[in-house]
C-alpha cells in the first residue's frame, strides 16, 4: 500500500468539514494526490445504506443491525474505493470509520465493544488509519454548532447524555492509541484549530518522508 | 423457548412454496400457531434489504458486503420477529435462513465458510433452526420449473455451474446434520413430495411430544 489513510473523527458539530478542508488544504500543497469520501456512504450501495441509517424509516431498528449495516456499508467502502485509491498511490481522507462504531454503537449505545471488534476484523483484516485527528469539544457547544445548521437527523435528535458518552469514547480511543489518533481542541477559536491541524498534518508529512 | 423453529430451503423452482403449504397443514391439523416467513426480508428493514440484494442496482456488489447485508437482514428478523414468537410459542416456518448463505456464498460464490460461521455465531449466538427440509431436485429442472414462473433475478442469471455448486452445498450441509436436516426428494411426482413431507413433519411432531 503506498498511500496514506487519514481519518476525521468528532461528535456532531465538532468542525470536521473546516478539518477536512484544511487537511486538503496541506496535502494539496505537499503535492499529494487525494480521494475525499465518507461514512456511511462513499459507494451507490453505501449512500442507499446511509439512508436506511440516517433517516427515520426504520427507528426501531435492532442494534446488531444497525452495527452490521455500518461494517455492509463500510466493506463496499472499503474493498471498492478505499483500498485501490491507496494501491494506486493516493491519499484517502475519509469523513468517520470505524472509530465512530466504537464511539457511537460501543459509548453511545453501550454495545459490547468486543462484538465491535470482531466485525472490525471480519471486514478490515489488519486494515486500519495510519493518522485520525479527532475533533473535540464539549458536547453542548457541538450540538448548539450542528442546530444551527439543519434540522437534526435520527442520530443527533438523541439525548445529550448519549453525546456525552459518544465524546468520552473518542477520548479514550485516543488515549489507547495516541500514535495513530491526534486531538484537536475543537473548542479554540478558528485560527488555533486550524493552525493546530495544520502541524499535525505536517508533522505526519515530515514522519512518512522519513521512512 | 417453547415453540419449534422450522426452516425450508433448496435451490430455485425446488417447490418450497408447495413445501410451505404441507408443512403449515400438518401443523394446523396439529393445532399449532404458525408464523410464516422467509428471508432475507420478513420485517420492513428486510424487505428493504432484499430490493438492494435481489435487484439490479448493485451488481457489482463486493461479496463481503453481501454477506454482511444477508446478516443484517438476519439479525433483524431474528430479534424482531423470530425470536418472539418463538417465545410466545408460535412454530415458526422460514423459508431460507442460514443455510442459503452457507450454499448460496460458500458454495455458490466459494466464500470461505469459516467467514460465515463467524458471522452465524456473531447474529444467532447458538439459536440454529430444530428441523430444516432440503428440497432438492437437479440444478436443471429446478432452474426450467423457475423459469416457467417469472423473470429471472440477480440470483437466477446466474450460470449452471453456480446453482449445481448452491446443490452440492445444501447436500454436504444433510450430511453434516442429519439429524436437523431431512431432503426430500421434489423430482419425484407432487404426491409422494407431498406424502414424504407429510411423514418428516409427523415423525417431528412425534419427537416433540415425547422430549
Amino acid at each position: 500500500m503506498q498511500g496514506s489513510f487519514i481519518t476525521l473523527e468528532g461528535i456532531e458539530g465538532a468542525g470536521k468539514s473546516t478539518c477536512m478542508a484544511e487537511v486538503r488544504q496541506v496535502l494539496e500543497t505537499a503535492g499529494k494526490a487525494i480521494l475525499e469520501t465518507r461514512e456511511p456512504g462513499g459507494t451507490p450501495l453505501g449512500e442507499d445504506l446511509r439512508q436506511l441509517l440516517l433517516g427515520h424509516r426504520h427507528t426501531g431498528m435492532h442494534e446488531d443491525t444497525e452495527l452490521l449495516l455500518m461494517f455492509a456499508a463500510r466493506a463496499e467502502h472499503l474493498q471498492q474505493k478505499i483500498l485501490p485509491a491507496l494501491r494506486s498511490g493516493k491519499w484517502v481522507l475519509c469523513d468517520r470509520f470505524t472509530d465512530a462504531s466504537y464511539a457511537y454503537q460501543g459509548g453511545g449505545r453501550g454495545m459490547d465493544t468486543r462484538r465491535i471488534a470482531e466485525l472490525e476484523t471480519w471486514v478490515q483484516g489488519d486494515v486500519r488509519p495510519h493518522l485520525t485527528l479527532l475533533m473535540d469539544l464539549p458536547v453542548e457547544q457541538g450540538l448548539e454548532r450542528a442546530g444551527r445548521r439543519s434540522s437534526p437527523d435520527r442520530f443527533e435528535s438523541e439525548a445529550l447524555e448519549f453525546f456525552e458518552r459518544v465524546r468520552q469514547a473518542y477520548l479514550e480511543i485516543a488515549r489507547q492509541d495516541p500514535g495513530r489518533v491526534k486531538i484537536i481542541d475543537a473548542s479554540r477559536p478558528l485560527q488555533e484549530v486550524r493552525a493546530r491541524i495544520r502541524a499535525v498534518m505536517e508533522s505526519f508529512l515530515e514522519q512518512q518522508d522519513n521512512d
